[in-house]
């Protein structure tokens, strides 16, 4: 926080361009409301301009087609990658010291790289293996057999259950659940008999899962989550389901057992997918949407139940002027009665 | 337990007005169905009246509209109040005795009051603060630079991730996770960039959280609580999101990023509001509504997308005569199409 | 894992139908895609067929209908029983060696049995008891005067708080809380006042509750999970409701306070249940529904707000004729008024 940097080597590095004088000095980064003399702020929009002008920022970060005039600005394609970057910049990662707290409670079985740092309470079970540079925060129980990958790091109170593979670089928030039983019982005429969950979960490499999510061992094989897929608090993951590659899966959301979720998809929050449902590549979910069956790769859907997002937009909008429909449809029925009563009359009198 | 009340001491503290014997002996509170002798119930509205006339209660406490001839009874303008007041008389909170269990581990540099109590496993991080009369109960975490306010109660598992700030008579509910990181990832053309979570929780003075809810870290800056908001169980709450004071936020709701919500909001159970979606004073949101953009104050909406209350309704009365409203409809066109024909072959023969 | 059966003992077992060489050795059990040479796997419906086919297993268990050629094969009439028993053979509970961690803490009023196991950093709170070879994992917390019955299996991080009362033979998944406050207020006019929640919750034997679930201890009173249950993740449960026995809640379904659960009902997921609401023995509740009221036993509902499932299922294919269907109204209305005008016409020429 005490180090700083001037405008013209945060343009250098972001790969900006720079309006302004090049030696004006930057201490931090701040919002545009809170950002005051030494802070450089961003705009990521167009709605964004107005609060941009009354910023007190010494500089700001701007999408190409902006222009704040009288402003030191540094102008870039996507200033929201350009914030990632200086985010990294003025606060570094802080990462626990290596090394094994004396209240954590080890199996003799495990292996525990001497470049990891196991932190006050953890546990780690029989034959489990942490790699280097994974932090295991306080309270984390890491179950048997487990495998927590190099650099990954898990949140305080997060529980894997017996042997799931968690990749590298991989960010586990506080109180999520990987490896409780998936949800499966055979009803045999008196009671629900449960069916055992022997399966495993799997975590690749990059991806980074939310607080109090969980995440069900499969039956039999494995429930994945591919790489780089990123996945919202509170969001369950069914037993033996498949998330592919760089998905995103927002908060609240469920999905049921045996689902296969593509690459590149998109979850909306509080979204529902059934058993077995099958979810395309790049294909997006909207908010609260249920989904059975399946959407195709590059499909847009929302409702529930969910419809291709046009026609469901197309509802949105016409579901409001149902109740008035009702009432017009019934005026429509008396004034045709109406009219074929007439007809019938100027017939009866034709005839 | 012990302890015992008469009807009329019972009377004057709840301020109510007294039918029956005031020397009558009270034990404890009861439900209706439960209650037996020495018990005193309560009837908070008409729907009861019934199970009030077949309780075996002693005594009962009743809104001003209603009479139980032949029993004892305590008549208030609010009954569900006096029941507060009165739950607080027959059971006394018990707050653990001060000091830190051998078994907590304290960072040197944190600051824990000697009237605090720190139970079994806590932990507490650098520069942590901790005031009079806390309670951080068994296995909580209480992250590096957080402060938890005078007499506020942390319950078992709860997590605050660094730099949260807890006001005073503050209650969080086992396994709660303030501080975890918000949401927020910049997509570079091959792979979605974390965008680091720096900012901060801040939670004022008697707000309430439920079990195993999240609310998140603000990107820069802050996510506010504001005072006397009550939360229910496993509630997301995005990074940067404002809720105002006395407002109520029923169970599995789900609010995005940089949500703006008034004070003295209900938002019923299950509700999603959409990113930077805005919420005006004393408004409400129906249980299982999906909110994207602004409910002005004082509104009420449902449904989802959600629409203004009244609407709503009459949307669901309708919905179940779509289906068929669509045969309806279809008659009519036949018909109508039957009496183009024949005016059409009149017209003929008129012509 | 080591041990190995032959098909004829797997027949038997089952009290299946063998097809083939009694003598075929089995090694393990697998799915379809998984299974290769020495596996069994099995076919549980119609929609298999095909995967069967394809699979590399050695031999398949399948539902009487269903025939493999060239494949030996167990015909039993419920596949996924037989599985169940199967899962249970090959892959046997382990449970943990009955005593107390050292790292435990346990309450010297508390009294735990020498069979129980008692894991690393458990808490066990005062006149808490715990019963024969149940298990408490890693970092569970008992409260104050809790009860945890014969064989009851709480995994990691698993919160009881005090006075909760639970049966024989339960399983609880990790970060499950039970008994936290009930949500409870009664408005003075200035801010929500606290009801203090005071009841308990009691968990009948065989019950199974998913991860992260949250079931509140009632105000006064008794908040009940009836035997046989089975409870998904990320289930909310509020104050003082009744759930039967042998009924299964999938996951993130939320129950709101003071309702009554009957007997092997279904509610899906993300289902949202009004306080109050009552849901008569054997009713179905469709996922993602939201029920005000009542639903009679053997009843299914489906919707938000919630129909029968019949009517539900018409308006999910109506929904997306709606738009046209407000455009094909409007068209109508004028070919009406247009026939209307040239009645009136013929009308005055008549006249």
């Amino acid at each position: 926080m005490s180090e700083s940097w001037t405008l013209g080597e945060l343009a250098r590095l972001v790969g900006g361009e720079l309006h302004g004088d090049p030696g004006v000095v930057i201490r931090s980064l701040a919002g545009l409301e809170a950002a005051g003399p030494g802070d450089l702020s961003f705009v990521t929009g167009r709605r964004y301009f107005k609060a941009a002008e009354q910023s007190r920022a010494t500089a700001l970060l701007v999408p190409p087609d902006l222009r704040i005039p009288d402003r030191p600005s540094i102008r870039v394609a996507q200033p929201y990658l350009a914030v990632a970057t200086l985010l990294h910049l003025f606060h570094p990662e802080r990462r626990p010291t290596p090394g094994v707290h004396p209240t954590a409670h080890l199996a003799t079985s495990a292996r525990v790289s001497p470049e990891a740092s196991v932190q006050a309470f953890a546990v780690v079970g029989d034959e489990a293996v942490v790699e280097a540079r994974a932090v295991l925060h306080a309270h984390v129980v890491v179950g048997d057999r487990c495998r927590v990958g190099e650099d990954s790091v898990l949140h305080p109170h997060v529980v894997l259950r017996e042997a799931v593979t968690v990749g590298r670089r991989v960010v586990i928030h506080a109180g999520a659940v990987l490896g409780a039983d998936g949800f499966g019982y055979a009803f045999d005429g008196r009671r629900h008999r449960k069916i055992p969950q022997v399966g495993r979960v799997v975590v690749e490499d990059d991806v980074e899962i939310g607080a109090n999510v969980t995440i069900d061992r499969a039956t039999l094989g494995e429930t994945v989550i591919g790489r780089g897929t990123k996945i919202d608090n509170l969001v369950q993951i069914g037993h033996n389901t498949v998330v592919g590659a760089d998905s995103i899966i927002v908060a609240q959301t469920g999905i049921a057992g045996s689902c296969r979720i593509g690459n590149r998809v998109v979850l909306g929050g509080q979204v529902g997918l059934a058993d077995h449902a099958t979810i395309g590549d790049g294909a997006q979910v909207g908010a609260q949407a249920g989904v059975h069956g399946e959407v195709a790769p590059g499909g847009a859907v929302w409702g529930s139940p969910a419809v291709d997002l046009s026609t469901a937009r197309r509802i949105a909008v016409a579901m409001p002027k149902l109740p008035e429909l009702l009432h017009t449809v019934r005026r429509l029925e008396k004034r045709l009665a109406d009219l074929e009563r007439r007809l019938e009359a100027r017939g009866g009198e034709a005839g």
